[in-house]
């Protein structure tokens, strides 16, 4: 039987923390990981690109959750440091990877394969490879902790080369209304609709502005469908009650 | 003498874990510690909507660090838990702010005054006010921890009104240079600079794409202006000796 599946991410970059970039990564691995594979993500850390913090942390949320994504540091430079630091963290040896190592040579050209580049080629003991079709330079899986590139588009292109080493969990569904009203205006109907369902839905507000009005985005997720449908019908008698209008999009 | 001040944030809210929001209050808070207080965030956060979830994070991060920000969870509804939990966190009471209970009743008419507006204005004991000029519902400052709304546009408008309770940092400068490179073509060169200078600045490499041609921006920072320089003087000799272009942005 399908149960809960959960991971966490884990955010490795300077760059992030210090507001220069702005991180696309957490919500793209977020929903990927909740539509296509029925996992969620339950907690989400960004830290500097320091090895201490790195073991630290891979060692305490590896432990904590069913899988561990890592975002950054697998690169080529000297602040590239997240296969070093999981090595250590797991005590396993950091080494060329055999086909790592052939696919980045085949990729470059043994002429142009120089140190840098065959860096990205070392990684834990053990590592079972992330393929990357956009740079060559693949990810790796060490236990369950899944290392993949901080930049974006390449992420992007190497994310469904994780599922196979994914164990599927129940899926969650959602479903959200969207309201023309404020949330103290439905709060405590809200409360209520939420304390009846508490151990099958979660109910989330969100305030939005949209068009130069101010509404709330009602979010209900549940495992069970027939629950989420109760509670959807719940909050549809609640907007008939407070003749509130409704935002199709 | 001004020394270092370091920050973390701790974002509260299950629509940023699924996936569902991208988050734009990591980024703005960082940055503007950085620019305009000298403070350095050094570690983020994000973590559902649950009680002791909460309670631990803000009982860890708030003594690991200088300053804690938090953002999400203090609007009108069931799931907004931040308040109760920084009180449960410092063990204080949880009540009515007599100042805070006075702008929301002023700000929506006593008649409209309800239940979930109400609840606004409850905030742990002791809790000094962060104003909002925007929509009314204060922040609030409890010990060291900053507690701020969710809704990036409301964040925004409240971040000055934080100034006043923060002592400035010693200001970290940075410097950019955009190469028309790959990293590996420059990362041992890199690593040699970083590694003479590894007390004094921070140098860190960074892949984009623009304009259909790779390149990497390198990113030193340090609190030292001289050090600084001396960093970029090393970097244009490397340029020189690569024959590598620069972007001008």
């Amino acid at each position: 039987m399908k149960k809960k599946v959960n991971a966490a991410i884990l955010i490795i970059g300077n760059e992030i923390l210090s507001g220069r970039t702005q991180d696309k990564n957490i919500a793209f691995i977020s929903n990927w990981l909740n539509t296509k594979c029925g996992i969620s993500v339950e907690e989400v850390r960004i830290i500097p690109d320091k090895q201490k913090t790195i073991i630290e942390n891979i060692r305490l949320l590896s432990k904590k959750f069913d899988y561990l994504f890592t975002t950054g540091g697998i690169g080529p430079t000297h602040d590239d440091i997240t296969a070093q630091s999981i090595s250590k963290a797991f005590e396993v040896k950091y080494e060329f990877h055999p086909e790592a190592f052939e696919i980045l040579e085949k990729y470059y050209g043994k002429k142009r394969f120089n140190d840098g580049r065959k860096k990205m080629a070392k990684m834990p003991r053990g590592s079972k490879l992330i393929y990357n079709p956009s740079s060559a330079a693949p990810g790796f899986m060490t236990k369950n902790v899944l290392s993949l590139p901080g930049v974006p588009s390449i992420l992007n292109s190497m994310i469904e080369n994780c599922k196979r080493y994914l164990i599927k969990g129940l899926k969650v569904h959602s479903k959200t209304i969207n309201l023309y009203t404020v949330e103290s205006n439905i709060a405590k109907n809200l409360g209520q609709i939420q304390k009846k369902y508490k151990k099958f839905v979660d109910i989330g507000s969100y305030p939005f502005f949209r068009l130069g009005k101010i509404g709330v985005a009602i979010v209900s997720r549940s495992t069970s469908l027939p629950k989420l449908k109760s509670v959807n019908r719940e909050l549809k008698k609640l907007v008939k009650l407070k003749k509130i209008e409704i935002l199709k999009i």
